[in-house]
């Protein structure tokens, strides 16, 4: 791989592990922006990173030590602020542009009118600025754009591919999928959804949208090879997400917590496999002019508890007790419905996903060092959607 | 009808007739909020009302001298600031609020990055900091919601009346029609719908979405009585619309200008036919926690071409000599399609449709008087797409 990759949001929990990941995979620069608002979003809502994290200065320095590679580059800025992208955009000239530059939590958006006004000022006008600024400086180069399966929500029908052949009193055309969202931070996604496809059609920019499931894991091959390396890890009740919280959970002995009737799907995919789809959609790219959705999961077919059970089986193995207590869902959504997203598309382009089981018990390993630093208080949500 | 009603958008095109059609209707008050965007926008790209308005004060003073009520209000300010429109919806406690506050032109969200990210900021933050504020305030307040049929696109298929029974692959669901919006303010109005819908979901709010066609139309009942009481008249090419603009350019010996092919079809009313459209939301209200939406428009059978062509006949008889010319076409869209729209529903609250040839021979009558003011270049659209 020789491309010029720009990634936004670069800071994150798959940002940076990114960044090092295609570092090493490319001939050329992989230059990052982030603004640092992960971090002071978390430490704002009382939480942190299990695993402490260096500086981004510490960790370039790092990359540069252990893969004997200089080819990560980062500034640090908010690209809600147009000129500012503008000007990074025409000097870094990128082929390769990957927005992960999103608030990324559903609780945090629902927690109170400044908050979600604040997410979706940053997140859609940052994906707006770049779109209007590719269209400008770089409309060949290949947008990747981090979706959301929460897009869709849960219709009781098959998730297809973004689009599907809509048949309605006995006509059809080709359209995308309709979009349920659960929460305000969702929406914004589907917004920035619906604006990359719109600019795709009108200015012939190229993008790959993944629609994807809930990440989980600790490591990644580089990030495991130096502390300075690592990528953060939330658990808390705001940033956090389900199996990287059932697992700190069950390690600190607090029951783990599906909500309410606790029979929800979601697909997941480790953090790995995260990585992996990345490289693979930049070596298939999408045609000019072409807009393209990948449901991008390898695992669905757990509920929520059913979930919490398997993790509860493994911490069992690893000598964790741990219990399941379900509690009083904190968000609207239906508690018990049918899920089947299709991913084939994921496959033709030749993933192998990792293996769920040994993948979590690895985060159970890769935890230990650090888990005498949770703090308990942060782990229940508090946020409520009524 | 005896409401507080608030109209947030009140110094618009629809916005001001609307406050005198529902003052004189109802027997409580009508306040209006507004922050007069509309008059500077327009003037900015250098349009101005073809009738010349007065102040808001005027005009409420007017409306209190002519039809012998003193029960409109008006306050100026900007909606998308919290702080002042919660303090002024917890100070009017309304039972009915109409949102019209919106930047209401394709061709300006479309001019350059700044203006589509004012566009989206200004009409998506304005509907939702009205969505949280009216949760907190009067969650049993009824929600009417300017859309826009753009929202829709046009698909291939009947447009039904905002959902529909998606059947894929053997199982269904009952959910949103796609939506396929023009331009980043027709995906604006559809991040506004999507999210009032979302809001109606999880806090029992109750709304009316109403998915608009193009308004035509210069005066109304009440709107004539007085040159003070006037409404605002725009034919410029960034925020006139089709049939208003066809009448300028016909009275103006201008070629009429359809855009490209000249196959589009869209929907149309009258504006005395929107107004009884609220009339008929507000006596036939939803139930609580219920979203619902009308297509409303009366007139969708002809293409751009033919209506042209229509207003060209009927100025003759009213003695202009007009022409048709088509010119390339600004935007992306389709320039022939299928088009049909469901609209029973309107029809079943009793809406009865005004007369469109004759409305459109009253505005021929209607702008004589001021057809002298017109600036003939500001008509031909500049803004492009691409």
């Amino acid at each position: 791989m020789k491309e010029t990759v720009l990634i936004l949001g670069a800071d994150g929990y798959i940002g940076w592990n990114l960044m090092m990941y295609l570092g090493r995979k490319n001939q050329g620069l992989v230059v990052g922006i982030d603004n640092y608002s992960r971090r002071k979003l978390v430490n704002k809502v009382k939480g942190d990173s299990l695993i402490p994290i260096a500086s981004m200065k510490t960790r370039i320095e790092a990359y540069k030590e252990v893969f004997k590679k200089n080819n990560l580059r980062f500034f640090a800025f908010d690209i809600t602020n147009s000129h500012l992208l503008r000007k990074a955009i025409k000097k870094i000239r990128p082929t390769i542009i990957i927005n992960l530059a999103q608030m990324p939590s559903a609780p945090y958006s629902m927690k109170n009118l400044g908050y979600a006004a604040w997410t979706i000022k940053n997140n859609v006008i940052g994906n707006l600025n770049l779109l209007w600024i590719m269209r400008e400086i770089c409309p060949k180069a290949h947008l990747i754009k981090m979706g959301t399966m929460g897009e869709y929500g849960t219709p009781n029908v098959d998730i297809p591919k973004g689009f599907f052949e809509l048949k309605y009193k006995g006509r059809k055309d080709w359209v995308p999928f309709p979009r349920q969202a659960g929460s305000f931070y969702h929406w914004a996604k589907v917004t920035e959804s619906q604006h990359t496809n719109f600019a795709c059609k009108i200015w012939g920019l190229r993008a790959t949208d993944m629609m994807q499931g809930v990440v989980y894991g600790v490591t990644t091959e580089e990030s495991q090879k130096d502390s300075r390396l690592a990528g953060r890890f939330d658990y808390d009740g705001v940033f956090g997400t389900a199996i990287n919280r059932f697992v700190v959970q069950s390690m600190c002995g607090i029951p783990m917590t599906p909500f309410g009737k606790g029979g929800q799907i979601r697909g997941f995919l480790n953090i790995k496999d995260s990585l992996k789809c990345f490289e693979l959609y930049i070596n298939n790219p999408p045609k000019e002019g072409e807009y393209r959705v990948f449901n991008q999961l390898v695992e669905q077919h757990r509920t929520v508890t059913q979930l919490a059970d398997m993790v509860k089986q493994i911490g069992k193995k690893k000598g964790y007790n741990s219990s399941i207590k379900k509690i009083k869902n904190p968000r609207i959504e239906n508690e018990k419905h049918y899920y089947n997203a299709e991913t084939t598309k994921l496959t033709k382009l030749g993933l192998i996903a990792s293996d769920f089981r040994k993948e979590i018990e690895k985060m159970f390993d890769d935890l230990k060092p650090y888990i005498h630093r949770v703090n308990k208080e942060s782990i229940i949500p508090k946020i409520t959607w009524k």
